[in-house]
């Protein structure tokens, strides 16, 4: 409870705001600049990745952004929409509603709501531990997948042709049937466009700062590129009338501040978005607390995961009432946003003041814009996330973790996001379970001369017949119960004059009820065949744990203290006890 | 691959039929007749609970226990139609058609179909290990609540009203609005079969060996009280012609053996029966190799719990291919067919016959059998299964583990069996992670005068200011790598003269590559603050799987092979190494 309390009391604006000055001020204003720059292009194009209208990715970035802002735990975490929740959301709301409907436009306020609602549960009820389903290599191959399924859901957009489907071969197949229908206008404007971007975030800067430019303003105007293609390719379609050649442009957006919605209670609704829903909820919260950790580290800070959910909720609940839909932190922004000196997280508060002007004052510049500029933007910036190396790594060290990320990467390319995700997920549970119900057992002897006792397999050592000491490496737990006692049965079996089992705990961490009841088990039978069960080396909190249960009065044998005392007595005899 | 073969040439009847004498022959032949006595009343019994007709029990009980004898590996299961097994096959087929229907058998088959096609893939695949995923509390729990569900579903029958639901609320609804129009002559039928039942369980052998009789004789009598309980119902009904004044008979069952059925090979049913195919397939086989296994143990033989997937599988194969639903080894009747001396799996084979001449010869006598003896066997059978101690036994020893299983109970009872399992393993699953996911984890100091490193919050001990040493009691994976970033920098942003952190590793078993991540970003950070990463006491397979990776070459201090070294080393100030 005393930690419950201290969530209240650290409410986070209590700790930056009391030191607040000119300084932090200056850093968090510029550093909203750039990130306002950077987020106006982005956010039009996700809310077209998640098959919104352009004004749904803008409202998504005022209030949510300053929902974080009083709630979240991190000084630099820019939250918004990002690309992998956007294609999640695209997902979701493609099985309810048709994109860009208004279906769509409320199944993503409502998709907002439920997952903000689920970050605050999580939160308060400090679950925030959930989100260790996801093994980092599973989230890497979902990333990149997505990546690589979020390009290629754009390249219709570049070439200006209809096409549909939300896997890799739907995509391909609804591509290649019409593309003989490419319009060289929206080609021209796409290629250009990403040309343009993909060389001013590898050159641009560079080429800057050799000409004599100051090193931060160098970054801004580089920073500011898709800004720029924007400006340029809105300015050529109105200028040449591209809109008439067949280049399809954002067109009308509405201006003006994001209404206040109520997303609708329709029970129906909601149960049909609850799954996606939490899958959103927790690649969120993965995405973001993983950066906001990251940055953090950098400048000696820490986050709290569990003030973390309340705040990525604080901002789900936000844009679900403000016209938006699901945000989180996204990677790129933030970095951008703590690159540029930002000290707390006023400079959300700043950040969402800029989109907010601009969608008072430059959405009738919108009426131009091509979508092809879109695409390309989303189509640069998802490409520096696909990162096939996790894929060698993986399957140099281990190839269950090779399993888990192979698995997700072909079913989140050619199944679905979800499917994807979820069976990344389920496969390193089932891996993690198969790999500890086989645990690494090992009959161990003592090594001449001391009092240590090692696998015989592996080591010269000193063994009695009528003693098998048996090493677990591993906690006994409903996954392995079956196992040791089919190991140890086998292993009596095969050695007719053995008398003493003695059960080496040093690795066991715990014992739950399967494994006591299989221990019982063990025991009772052993007892049956004249042979008697010992432990040794057990850990404090197990036998704590043991002792509730009258396992241990039960014990035909001992426990003992060190391996080394048990088998010294049972030599003698001395341990030798008739089984109850 | 050795063992895949192995399976092959160690095909149970090879084993066991070698050996084959008269002694087995006549122990087998007379096991038979008991069995067969108990499993007529049973397999009607059964169907009728599965929402089936009586001869599809009957055609259960005939090929699937050839299937069985043939493949499994235990030498005295009793496989057979099940209590639990049949209120799961009402569950599923209730969902896709009316109890009773010919849709109902068809779906019947499917379910037989699938089951054992899951199994037999399971068996062949060896993933017999899944079927771990079921704790014993979880089990024991599921088996009690499905034994309340199953009593409280047959008192309709007693009462000779109407009564439907799936849930213990929903029946009992059902039976409060109908109760009113109890029929006594099927109440008095359906009472007095159960008392007479449940006395001749108590006390009729006892009586019996009192009287003078043989032990033997005493027990098969005492065993056929269900035979002689559907004898004399039968006999009154036909005597005071029962079904004119309203009592509900079995009616007329189709003589003959069982037919050769085609499970319909229709997608949409295949794919809305699958999960509850997998569900009664995880479950047939977790109570049945827990009885094969218990009984084999009595015996000192071994049971292979792949064999016995395979086992399981052919028999379910054969009961969809012979008109029967999904079969099991039942743990009443394997006990019986165990005490009455069974030897070796023909004993099945016999009893496959004696049900074949009962579908013969015997079925025109359940004309004037009452439902309301039926609904007797089965309350009386469930009944022995409901045992409540688990709740108390649990409470006691673990509360995590009484949570998975009171969620498993009331989830059964008040949800549904397919929900109710699923809840059991979801929560055990969930639990487990949770405990992992927050690991215990000591700091330890030396025990003075010894080498040996223990906690300093349980012990007295010494400790360096500029070295910390942290003990770590699990292993290293995804679900706790995000956990040992935020202990240790929290631990060292809170000891400022830390120099050094040794990890003390004796009773991690194993570090995946998302924990290796982990410790690669802990590595990375502290060297930055000029706090250097040691290992100690490092097992060998984990050491051999941190090799495969360039971590240890970019450790910035050393892996050491005792914990006691490495403090010796620091303090002398020879362990100090550049960061690389």
């Amino acid at each position: 409870m005393r930690d419950r309390y201290q969530l209240l009391r650290s409410w986070p604006p209590l700790t930056w705001g009391r030191e607040y000055g000119r300084d932090a001020l200056t850093n968090d204003l510029s550093a909203a600049v750039i990130v306002t720059i950077m987020l106006i292009p982005q956010s039009l194009a996700y809310a077209m990745l998640a098959g919104l209208p352009p004004q749904v990715g803008l409202y998504a970035s005022i209030l949510p952004l300053v929902g974080y802002a009083l709630f979240g735990s991190s000084r630099v975490l820019a939250v918004g929409p990002v690309a992998v929740v956007s294609l999640m959301t695209a997902a979701a709301i493609g099985k309810v509603a048709p994109a860009g409907s208004t279906e769509a436009i409320a199944a993503a306020l409502v998709l907002a709501l439920l997952s903000g609602l689920m970050l605050l549960a999580l939160g308060v009820l400090r679950l925030g531990f959930m989100a260790n389903f996801l093994s980092h290599p599973v989230i890497s191959g979902f990333i990149t997948a997505s990546g690589i399924l979020i390009a290629a859901g754009q390249i219709k957009h570049i070439l200006g042709v209809p096409a549909s489907g939300h896997t890799l071969q739907e995509i391909t197949v609804s591509l290649l049937e019409n593309a003989g229908e490419t319009n060289v206008f929206t080609l021209a404007v796409g290629v250009g466009a990403a040309a343009f971007l993909y060389w001013s975030r590898r050159g641009l800067k560079k080429l800057l700062v050799n000409t004599g430019l100051r090193n931060r303003l160098a970054d801004l105007i580089a920073k500011s590129a898709p800004v720029a293609a924007v400006g340029i390719t809105s300015l050529s379609a109105w200028a040449f009338d591209l809109g008439d050649l067949g280049v399809k442009l954002v067109g009308v957006v509405p201006r003006g501040l994001p209404p206040l919605t109520v997303p609708t209670f329709d029970p129906d609704l909601w149960l049909s978005l609850a799954a996606s829903a939490a899958l959103i909820t927790v690649v969120g919260f993965v995405e973001s607390v993983s950066v906001a950790q990251t940055l953090a580290a950098k400048r000696r800070q820490r986050i709290n995961p569990d003030q973390e959910l309340v705040g990525l909720g604080a901002a789900n609940v936000a844009a679900g009432f403000s016209g938006g839909y699901p945000v989180t932190g996204g990677f790129a922004r933030s970095v951008v946003n703590f690159d540029a000196g930002a000290e707390t997280p006023a400079a959300g508060i700043f950040t969402a003041v800029g989109i907010g002007l601009a969608t008072l004052f430059l959405t009738p510049l919108l009426l131009y814009l091509p979508q092809a500029t879109l695409a390309a933007t989303i189509i640069v910036a998802v490409l520096s996330l696909v990162d096939f190396s996790i894929l060698s790594r993986s399957w140099t060290y281990s190839k269950a973790d090779f399993a888990a990320v192979s698995a997700t990467i072909l079913a989140t390319l050619f199944i679905g996001v979800e499917i994807g995700i979820s069976a990344g997920v389920g496969l390193s549970l089932l891996i993690y379970l198969y790999r500890t119900s086989k645990p690494h057992v090992a009959v161990v002897g003592q090594v001449p001369g001391t009092e240590h006792y090692r696998n015989v397999l592996r080591h010269a050592v000193v063994t009695d017949p009528s003693i098998l000491s048996v090493r677990v490496d591993e906690s006994l737990y409903f996954a392995n119960a079956r196992f040791l006692e089919e190991f140890l049965f086998d292993l009596v079996s095969r050695n007719p004059e053995v008398r003493h089992v003695i059960l080496m705990c040093p690795a066991v961490n715990a014992i739950d009820l399967s494994a006591l009841e299989s221990l019982e088990t063990i025991n009772r039978t052993l007892a049956e065949t004249g042979v008697t069960l010992h432990m040794s080396e057990v850990k404090g909190p197990v036998m704590d744990r043991l002792k509730r249960s009258d396992f241990v009065d039960h014990l035909s044998g001992r426990v003992f203290l060190s391996h080394h005392m048990a088998v010294q007595e049972l030599k003698a005899g001395s341990g030798r006890q008739p089984a109850s």
